[in-house]
């Protein structure tokens, strides 16, 4: 498995384009397309959020055929809470895509972020779709990166390629993270292409896996928008169509977390003021989803994230993180490293020269916390950012 | 039922005291000592974390007995995840107290919180207890309010007097808040003195009750220490003793509940860098426990925090918290109200004029959030303060 250059159109058969509609009210790039030249196999995940945005609500009724060959996307307004008309200016999105590129709208996926509550400038969109339809192309998947930006500091594109049964196959992909945007909402979407050929069942739970131990492992700040969602688009074009749990569907999982894992970290590290990544390893613990509560109950304490801010060793904290997570441990057992430092052996503060050395490694940008419990064969990582004082600014401030 | 003055030492019976033992660097209050002059019937609510600190098991035992006539307590050092050594040093304070006042051993309950990880240094503790004894006094009640306090900016205490059955009944209590201490960590504390009679059992569940009304609806970080308790000593030196769950049971809850919600408002309102209490109510919701959750959500999202700080009618995102809470709502029945000001109904947005009378209300200290939610007759209240640059200021650079 190897890291290429460039994002969703480093897959043979897939174009992209990005411009600026209208919508945003600084002139920045803010409505995407990506188009693929052959019918793709889909799978989606969308967020949890009982609220969920009206073009959430269109890809779901795409997604049942599992087919598809375009996405669009807008930034700069979120078209959720918009009842019937946002409803109604997803399926003009779709419509307008599919006539500039001749498929059928069902095969259109729609994604939007931005302002909450308000309705779209659909004219404008519809109006700058046959224009974007024209400038697609092989070197557009970053101008499409850019296009879906919101507060994101720097457009999120990685490409993979790697081994999948005899095939070279790559995976490339763009994404945004959390950012706050007038008035309103922290949304992540992940668009993927891959030119392997999988059956769709079997894309979809690749696809699920795959999010789940990246998208789902890493957390700025708690929150679940009523937009998130990762698509991901299967061309087919490499070799026969993978139809089983072999060797083959397990190296696309692979390359897949890969490319989303890449992608979630960037969305961390472009948390909103976030000035460090952590890695937080539990290892020992009694399973691997009790690891996993111990991992997100830390990843997501506000008192363990000011403390990384502060560059503080600010044990206590993460002790008190790990007996909140709900799930039976044993503080004698409990040991705790920054990096290959180790603070707390055995339940034990391994005094001020071991604080004074993780005191220097805490200045770095990126930290690893590892967590082993003592007490099974669990394991889990997770990603999180620091709060910073610029988060509470430009979370409190935008409007003002 | 009337609030009256003073705290604890409000209630016929109790005398208190507090002092400088040198547990904390700066010579500022941190031992406070609570006496009965009866024996008591005690109830006690205990931190659901897994880690919890030694005076805690040492109290949890002392409390099968559900007898007891003393209160100690220190500030400036949690004595948590302190091994076995702890548990000596929480007994040793348990004794100095008992011989002191000469009363049994199994009477004393013990209270700490501040460091966590590092010794009590026992002599000083054990030291200061005669002198402590001495000092004891009716007036003694905000002297010991004053030695729990860590990084509270001020003492917390309260009482209210009621009919309870054909008594006049007092509750009066002191809390701490949530303090970040170097290094560490976030303890609320709570104790509390009634004249009232009361069978132990039934004091324990008015006791749960009133914590679940009042101190379990409240959050300021969200985080749960390793030493947060809440005790309530009954003198039972009113009236004949409560034994059913009738009207005086009853009415004694009203108080206690009454009392405990004002010391937890004043938790939230000293809460580490709040500008603001909020309280969130939710009404029309399918169930109380429905009810709660979504309040708990919004209470606890850092990005509503944020937007409170920012004096921002930010409602996607408290939209967005609702849908987080993991219970069904639909998004068209919402209503949102800011004081009497209704910014959404029925899931549609009020406009920019609602809009700019609400943003007159969020300059106010204390703010109204109500969620209606229009599919049933669950209920509940929460209280939470925003999320303000000092608290990052606070906990981010507390040791540097």
């Amino acid at each position: 498995m190897e890291q290429i250059e460039g994002g969703i159109t480093a897959v043979d058969g897939f174009t992209a384009a990005g411009t600026f509609a209208g919508i945003k009210k600084m002139e920045k790039p803010d409505l995407a397309l990506i188009f693929s030249e052959s019918v793709c196999n889909v799978a989606g995940v969308f967020t949890k959020n009982r609220f969920q945005a009206a073009p959430l609500l269109l890809d779901r009724k795409h997604l049942r055929k599992k087919k598809g060959r375009v996405i669009i996307a807008n930034s700069g307004n979120a078209n959720a809470f918009t009842g019937a008309r946002g409803g109604r200016d997803a399926g003009a999105m779709a419509e307008a895509a599919a006539r500039a590129l001749n498929v059928p709208i069902a095969s259109v996926y729609v994604a939007s972020t931005g302002v909450i509550g308000e309705f779209l400038p659909i004219e404008k969109i519809t109006g700058a779709v046959p224009r974007l339809a024209l400038q697609l192309s092989r070197n557009g998947g970053r101008a499409a990166a850019e296009a879906i930006m919101t507060t994101d500091t720097f457009p999120k594109e990685v490409a993979f390629t790697g081994k999948v049964g005899r095939e070279e196959v790559r995976v490339g992909g763009i994404a945004k993270g959390s950012g706050m945007i007038h008035p309103n909402m922290a949304t992540m979407l992940a668009f993927l292409a891959t030119d392997v050929a999988m059956e769709p069942r079997l894309l979809q739970e690749a696809l699920r896996q795959a999010v789940d131990r990246s998208f789902n492992r890493t957390t700025v700040d708690g929150d679940t928008s009523t937009n998130d969602m990762v698509l991901c688009f299967a061309s087919g074009q490499r070799g026969k169509e993978i139809r089983s749990k072999g060797t083959a569907y397990g190296q696309f999982v692979v390359l897949l977390e890969a490319a989303c894992l890449s992608l979630a970290k960037m969305i961390v590290r472009d948390g909103e003021g976030a000035t460090k990544l952590i890695e937080i390893k539990i290892t020992g613990a009694r399973s691997d989803s009790a690891a996993r509560r111990i991992a997100e109950s830390i990843a997501c304490s506000s008192l363990v994230k000011t403390a990384f801010f502060g560059e503080d060793a600010n044990w206590g904290r993460i002790v008190a993180a790990i007996g909140n997570a709900g799930v039976p441990v044993d503080p004698e057992q409990v040991d705790l490293s920054f990096g290959p430092v180790a603070l707390v052996r055995k339940g034990v503060y391994q005094g001020k020269d071991a604080e004074s050395k993780v005191a220097v490694l805490l200045k770095q940008k990126e930290i690893e916390l590892t967590v082993h419990l003592h007490s099974g064969r669990g394991r889990a990582d997770f990603w999180t950012s620091d709060l910073s004082l610029d988060y509470v600014k430009i979370n409190a401030a935008y409007r003002s």
